[in-house]
């Protein structure tokens, strides 16, 4: 004889059918819908997920900067400079010593790179090569320019996007809240994992691995000892 | 002329040496050693490296358990069993109802399917086939033996190993501890994120994106904002 408490199930669904069911389910108590975006520090939102577009605030660079150690000057100013006719500049006046990164002086549009330099006096130097108009300038907005958009919406921050907001200035970024995924481990026989189970107890690891992919893959896992007593509950913790 | 402040490096150094040298010297002040272990839950293991080899406690399963629905036997009863010479066997003498993942009761080594069972009266079953010992179930240890090595050191964590080391009776796990990185941003013109930089202020973004990076591979960042003052002090963060 069966025992007493079998269960003989006479009809199933096909599990497409289940699960469109499932998801309708789901959907009926707002539980696909993402909550509403968090706003993170920059710094602290790899792996998040943008819920906006993010557009730069500033340029980067935000101002013309040489890109060699050297002279800042105005280019036109060195034009037909050659072997034979080598060109010197005033020192302070039309030449300005720059290191890589510094802002450019107003009115350079070029730096002269030190190597190409030869120093006449204090006060003078001399150069037999012209430089063209931005040669050795990284010019505002050459990485980045303000309004553009850094990252899109819906996109997982990697770390090297948060290198690109902090340089376009910003500091905050609007995220979708983590995926929340409630587990119910189910079954008169398990038992919570320690201590020696009894014949026919099996310990619960499956939620916990369960558990531990979810977090992997960003979200956040919530392990329900019983299921809830209502259906929404499920989506509110 | 140059700026006064210009460095001028007259002599350098391969790279493969300085690397040397620098990993001399991290060797030298102990940051290349693991700290000692930490003892962590198995349940938030994931993603850690285990310190030691770690055996399992129980056995899983760690009793012989029914594989299937249906009745529990000693086989040897049911050899002969046929169409032509059915087999009745007395329930809750010869026979004993069991569903999946129910212990078998003592000196039976069989299951046979509901399936495959004629239900003659409440106390009595007929078969027309016999079943071989150990046919449906999964008996002591057919996933993992006490005393088997579950993982090896050195093992990085999934999700999955979580699994193996709950239902090998393992609650607690040792683990290296995270690799501490520590970041040291360095130059004049760095500035923190947040406000409008001056042109010649580079915001400092680049130690944010290896510190995520870090964190990413499992390590611990930490920023400084100036170098340490005693060189060991570096690997006690």
């Amino acid at each position: 004889m069966p025992k007493e408490k079998r269960d003989i199930y006479l009809s199933d669904l096909p599990w497409e059918e289940a699960l469109e069911k499932y998801m309708a389910f789901l959907q009926e108590i707002g539980a696909l819908a993402p909550g509403p975006p968090e706003t993170v520090p920059a710094q602290e939102a790899a792996g998040r997920v943008t819920a906006a577009p993010v557009y730069a605030r500033i340029s980067s660079p935000h101002y013309n900067s040489a890109a060699m150690d050297g002279f800042a000057v105005k280019a036109a100013l060195t034009f037909g400079a050659s072997e034979a006719s080598p060109r010197r500049l005033a020192v302070g006046k039309e030449a300005f010593a720059v290191d890589t990164g510094d802002p450019l002086p107003p009115d350079c549009d070029a730096v002269i790179m030190i190597e190409d330099v030869h120093f006449v006096s204090p006060e003078e130097i001399e150069i037999t090569a012209p430089v063209y108009p931005w040669e050795h300038v990284r010019s505002i907005g050459e990485d980045i320019v303000a309004t553009e958009m850094i990252v899109p919406a819906n996109h997982r921050l990697r770390p090297i996007d948060i290198g690109g907001l902090l340089a376009g200035g910003i500091t905050e970024v609007a995220v979708h809240p983590r995926p929340r995924v409630v587990i119910l481990p189910t079954g008169a026989e398990i038992v919570e994992p320690g201590g020696i189970p009894a014949p026919g107890e099996i310990i619960e690891s499956n939620s916990r691995v369960l558990a531990a992919l979810v977090e992997e893959w960003g979200g956040r896992a919530v392990r329900r000892p019983e299921p809830p007593p209502a259906g929404t509950e499920l989506v509110k913790t």
